[in-house]
This record gives C-alpha cells, structure tokens and sequence, in this order.
C-alpha cells in the first residue's frame, strides 16, 4: 500500500536495533517532510563513521586515530586493565571517572548458542598483552578488572579469561589481582521488586558499614 | 569522549522523532559494526524518498506517480472524500479498507501556537474539490468524512471546514454530507480507566443494540 521508495526505507528502519514497525514509519515520514540539507547531513554522518573510524590496535576501541586518545595517553596508569564487551561499555565506564587505566574491548562474550567461540573475541590479544606487561615489567603488580555484563555469557567469558589467566605459565600470579565488577542492587532500586538473583548477590557482596 | 564522527552521527540519530540519548547511541554502534553494503543500502533508501517521490496534486499524498494510485483508481467512488491530516493517517484508513472513496490530505491542522494557519494547509484546495464536483454533478450527493485526529486542533480544524462549506454558496447543503469519525472507547479499552472526555463522547455517540 507505502509507494515502494517508502515501503523500503521502513523496511531498512525496522532492521535496526529498538525500532519497530510504527517508528519505523513515522522516521520515514519524518524524513520525508525534511529539507534536502537535513537529508544530506544525515547521508554524510552515517557514511563518515565507516569512513573515518578505525580499530584501535591496542584495545579494540573503536576511533578516529590509531592508536586511539586512551591508548596513547601517557597520564593513564599502565598496571590496570579494564575488560569490557563492547565499545560502548567503555564509554560508560569513562564517564564514570572511576578508571584511569587502560581498556580492551572484547567485541563480544562467548555465546555458543550464537555461533560465538572465544577466538572470535579479542580474548588471545588480551592474553598477549598482559604476558607483555610482565615480560617488561620485573616488580609490578597488574589488576585485570573483568567488566563484562553480569549476565549468563558475561559471567562465563569473565571466567574463561580468568582460567586461561591462572593456567597461564607466562603471567606470575602474586602479581596479579584479577577483579570483577559489584553485582547488587542498582541505585534507586528496591529490595521488594528486585530479583532472587541480584538479591542474592547483594547480600553475598555486603561490604562494611 | 565519543570521537566525532560517532558523536556526530549519534546527535543526527537523537533529533529524529522517538530516538533518545541512548536509543541514538545503539544505532550508531550498531551501523558501525554493519558491513559497507547494508550502510550503502540505507543510505540509497534513504536518499531515495526524496529523489523518487513526489506529492499528488489531487489528493496532495505523498507518492511515486502523479496522480497517486489512490486518485486514479476508477474503481474507486467518486462522491465520497476522507479528509486526513498526515499521509500515515491516510495508510491507517485505507488497511481498514472500509473507506472506498478519495482522500484529500491537509498536511496538518490548524494550530495559532505554532503558527500554523489555515492557509498553510491544503483546506483551499479541499473547498476547489468539493466545488468541482458539484459544479460537474448536477444531481449527485456527496458525503465529506472528517477524520482529523480527535484532539483539540484536530477538532477546530473539521469544525473550520466545516463552516467555511455551510457558508459556501457554490457548495449545495442539501446534496452535502459532513461526517465525522466517531469518538469513543477503543477496543479492549476500559470503561474504569477511560478519560472523562473519552467517556462523555462514548454515552452521547451510544447506538441501538
């Protein structure tokens, strides 16, 4: 019944992540009463993060410059690394102002439901670069903080990582503290709605008061 | 903290209607992680609402082919026209299928806030129409349904034009009928939790069981 140009680009919204098929339609139109400019501004952003971005080298992030302004600040401490799943969890750990060290993006967890194996993630390169730490740094210790989502596939590839880590005969262990984000409650949340699981670990991961 | 590209775009995403923050966010990351060929696919779908479509001059929907399929369709009746504000009005009428007349689409309704007068809308033109019909038909009757949304401007908008036809005298009252949609409880809605004004419309619109 949409004129074809029309029926296609809803059809291209509703591929996207969070849209369905009434937001898809009212983009559309919304774009549709738009002035050419707005549209050109659009087309140009979309095709610049393909154009002008890359993967950082060094942790996976994704940037303008490689490698990226993280990796390359000299101020960040060089003894604690951050794990998280994906680009956007760093920004969000970033805007906390809590970590000044260093980051590697996974580009995932291991979901073998979805096909995805740990040598599909930065999981080895992550490996590498904490061999690299230790074989440069003789005294040092290094804090590996394991920030991956707390759920089902977060929790196993944070485990994954630290058993390679403590078989690992190249990474001396009295030097590392590997760490896992708190699980609890969120702020604002509430004892009575909360869920058995995060109950359970709230009062597992009680601290001193 | 985003680089500019990513930041860029996630700004384009946040001025579209129903994209917020962090909705606009998952898009970028999203399209980031597309290959080349599906971003190439969304961009000519979107450069090519504005490219190859166009406004029918009669019914003023938007539209691949002047005049639209709608207008053109002889099978369609000649004396009976839904007056809609948007063109996504016009596409939730026609899936009824319960209107098999014309359309005439306002591009919006009356609304001095924004500074949206009469003259800005197609309601001129609407008066024309109906003019040439009786100017061509000596005999015919002709309903006008008005299927303006049923919120305040969407009412002072049927009731502008409904007044400036009553007064029209190239427009003969008896052989005119204006309609209007009907107001009441949705379907699967609930008489408890209904809005006073829902509720009042829905007792005086009540019919015979």
């Amino acid at each position: 019944m949409f004129s074809k140009p029309i029926s296609d680009l809803v059809e291209q919204f509703q591929q996207l992540p969070g849209i369905g098929p009434k937001s898809a339609q009212r983009l559309t139109y919304y774009l549709l009463r738009r002035p050419q400019e707005d549209i050109d501004q659009l087309l140009d952003s979309i095709q610049r993060i393909k154009t002008d971005l890359t993967t950082c080298t060094q942790c996976y992030n994704i940037t303008e410059q490689n490698p990226c302004p993280i990796c390359s600040d000299s101020q960040r401490i060089a003894n604690s690394l951050c794990v998280v799943e994906e680009p956007l969890d760093l920004f969000a750990i970033e805007k906390t102002k809590k970590h000044t060290g260093h980051y590697h993006v996974l580009g995932g967890v291991v979901n073998p439901l979805m096909g995805v194996g740990p040598e599909e993630l930065r999981i080895h390169e992550l490996i590498q670069r904490i061999r690299l730490f230790f074989d440069q740094n003789y005294e040092d210790s290094f804090e590996l903080i394991l920030a991956t989502n707390p759920s089902m596939e977060g929790e196993a590839t944070a485990m994954y990582i630290r058993k390679l880590l403590q078989e690992d005969e190249r990474v001396p262990s009295d030097r590392l503290t590997i760490s896992r984000i708190a699980r609890g409650l969120p702020t604002g949340g509430d004892v009575e709605y909360a869920d058995q699981i995060t109950l359970a670990r709230a009062l597992d991961g009680r601290v001193p008061f």
